[in-house]
């Protein structure tokens, strides 16, 4: 119960966010969202709002660090995956009307030069999404160092389309970004992947 | 007079959406930041946070849109202007200590969602910094389909890989990012830039 009080607070408050950004959430919001009585809240997060948003933005984080490998899979050609990982990002902010799909780069934009806890959280999460699609991809066969310059320059693309698709409400900007990376490592051969697959794959 | 009133406005309101995106800035911040009294700020105003922060966005991003040929002017291959422009945005971050360096993609994620007129706002500019790249790059050789995929991408790229250097505080994303999509332009050539260039040549 006191769990699932925690999510509830967690998730409403990673939904407003990924919507308003973290300056524009107040508590009173997180109250109606959450159905969470206000009492509980400071008792789960005495901290008060920055808490909660530190605590959604790891959350959120942590929901995305597999989609890069989950996009990706299927594929053997590095550059075919990435072209598919934009295409399918596109026809996903295509069909929710250019929703925002995750707070965390949105709230990055906002703390980073003005509240310290917050970016550090932040950080935390572009570090981990890094070193998820970097274990993703050498895992498959890719270079180290190259896998890291893929990595940071999917993300970086992906983010910066992200908010040109929203802004603009277009689906240009992946598409184009994604085109750019993809052609870069076309012919860039994805390996079967060993460890993860193989071992799912034996335990059935 | 009325003018410069205005212009401090809008400049102080800029600086404090660069620090702080939009919905932490309070008309008491931008009073106390332009020297403007708030009588002064409703007369030039009268539609308030939203229509100044709207006016600052578009000062802001005019500000911006001859970033991209002022930093790759001096280059006769598109893959080497691209990989100095985001080595020069690289170095310009460090040397700030990862200082935002311009409110418009900050303000533009918090808003997609929530507020039509700032949303607009921001579109118009994004689409004029695509634009202005894409004259640039015709101007000096560049096929226009292939213009405006190197503009976007580019920007794409720029304002993603942004947010990660300043919350990462690490130049490594810009280089990152930089490079790979420098990679897929090597090669093409920036003919002499005859109109612009020239003509001011002449004019001399």
């Amino acid at each position: 119960m006191a769990r699932s009080t925690r999510e509830s607070i967690l998730t409403a408050t990673a939904e407003l966010m990924r919507r308003q950004g973290y300056a524009a959430v107040s508590i009173k919001q997180i109250v109606a969202a959450s159905g969470a009585p206000i009492g509980s809240i400071y008792h789960h997060f005495p901290g008060g709002k920055t808490q909660i948003a530190r605590a959604a933005l790891v959350d959120s984080g942590a929901a995305y660090a597999q989609l890069i490998p989950t996009l990706m899979d299927g594929h053997d050609d590095l550059g075919e995956a990435i072209a598919d990982a934009f295409g399918a990002a596109a026809a996903t902010m295509e069909s929710t009307g250019f929703a925002n799909m995750c707070p965390v780069s949105t709230v990055a934009g906002e703390v980073a030069d003005s509240d310290e806890s917050l970016r550090t959280a932040a950080a935390e999460v572009f570090e981990s999404w890094v070193t998820g699609a970097v274990e993703f991809f050498t895992r498959r066969g890719v270079d180290a160092g190259v896998a890291r310059d893929v990595a940071i320059s999917v993300i970086c693309a992906l983010e910066g389309a992200f908010v040109m698709a929203r802004t603009m409400r277009s689906t240009e900007p992946l598409l184009a970004a994604g085109a750019t990376i993809a052609h870069r490592y076309r012919g860039v051969r994805l390996t079967e992947g060993p460890a993860v697959a193989a071992a799912m794959v034996k335990s059935r």
